[in-house]
């Protein structure tokens, strides 16, 4: 109970929180998870953080979608199997067509972070090939979800 | 031969250069190449470096190589199957235990850089599990390699 | 209740079960999971079985552990995030120095089994490069917990 | 040239031959490139495959493409890193809505076959959701290129 309430005070600043397990075959030759995998994760936590503001559906509606222009790990702790992983995710800045995110990656088995991403995405017309200005429903979706208002860009 | 030409100008800063076919299913379901796959061809890159200088054979004799403590990635463009993707890497700080080092990968079929990368690594003894400083055959072999001194740090 | 019923039932055959989320990134361009991802559902459920009978710990403890001589997967239906995969598993044959194991993947989404798998492992000494007979102690594990005895090789 | 003599004469049954490095990320914990690499590499010689008989093109240009319902493989030696392969695929056995194939992976290092492949696709209507039979230009597009009639199924 105590790593549980550590864990979640390790994560409260996230409004999102999705939880993966370490599969061995994330593991390399190092004998720990390689280090695209907190990549992976930190997807898996924007899709989940789309799906909730509704930037997911809009996709497949209408080609809508974030793309990726910057992706950073800073990599704190060698994770290895077994374990589950808790990703939490928040935006900390809306652009006037970009979304800034961070991630954190805790382990269940340290009862720490071993893992920080920031990220960088952009509303794409996957259809028309062009950026677009962040939606005012996502930016509503947003503010409501992080529970404060963002500056405008 | 022009493009060849060029390719070789958008690669020309980096004495070490890797060449890596697309595969079909490095594409997610965007469509181009998943955003994790270019930290596969940037750590591709760190272990051709790693040979080079003879990093990679320390590993396999005493355990100590090097740890991934920070990576990043700027996507540029979309890139799509079928393409080969020629990455270069070098070093652009030596400190006492670790090595910053900088990636560009360019797309043959797009002639253009596709994503630029950045990393450090901490040279690490896998066996005792702690850092170590750089040893001075590596910094020796690294400054042959880039043709040009490193600050101490 | 009665999807649980069910799946329950399409997994009953199998004496360890593991349960797998579908992260938005195993899918490919055809817009469903890529075809390499069942296989790594089956090593995970492999590895799974493999520490209830002791066989994972003698790796780590002797470099003695499971390698692989085969492996197939009949495709049965299309599989799409978001969904949740559980995969049963169980040892079929046990030969002098091989186990033969089936697998099924059940999607929970779709309440129905989306792929089966087979494969034979070999017990293999990683140290001295050779393979080795089934050891009796593993034999006996796999008796008890598929609850049945088996036939000598 | 003896070796690559050796290696033509272990891929001259197959009409399609791909080569690909084997990258250091590509091997897991237990040193060496993990089961689940082959079928990529599979994969990457029947989209080849289906490149060169046209049919590639259809899933572009009509959401026809195959789908695959089966894959195999024999695992024969292990491979590590550095190391490139070369994948020989071939038809042998047209049916009235699906394509066999086999795959040979040959090592250049270890100058053998390392995985043998099978693999069943059906041509799919993406689209309508349904499979098709094989167009007739397909079958002749694979038996040009095979140099050989195949049975009617």
């Amino acid at each position: 109970v105590n790593s549980e309430t550590n864990r979640h005070a390790l994560l409260e600043a996230f409004p999102v929180v999705i939880s993966l397990p370490v599969q061995w075959g994330d593991q390399d030759a190092f004998g720990h998870v390689n280090n695209t995998i907190p990549f992976r994760w930190f997807e898996s936590a924007r899709i989940a953080y789309s799906q909730r503001i509704g930037l997911f559906g809009l996709f497949q509606a209408e080609q809508v979608g974030p793309i990726l222009a910057a992706a950073s790990c800073n990599y704190r702790r060698q994770v290895t199997f077994p374990d589950t992983i808790h990703v939490g995710i928040r935006v900390v800045r809306i652009g006037r067509t970009s979304l800034a995110m961070e991630q954190s990656a805790v382990s269940e088995e340290q009862n720490a972070v071993v893992a920080k991403g920031a990220s960088t995405s952009v509303v794409f017309d996957y259809g028309a090939n062009q950026k677009l200005a962040v939606p005012a429903s996502i930016r509503r979706a947003i503010e409501k979800l992080e529970g404060r208002p963002f500056e405008l860009p």
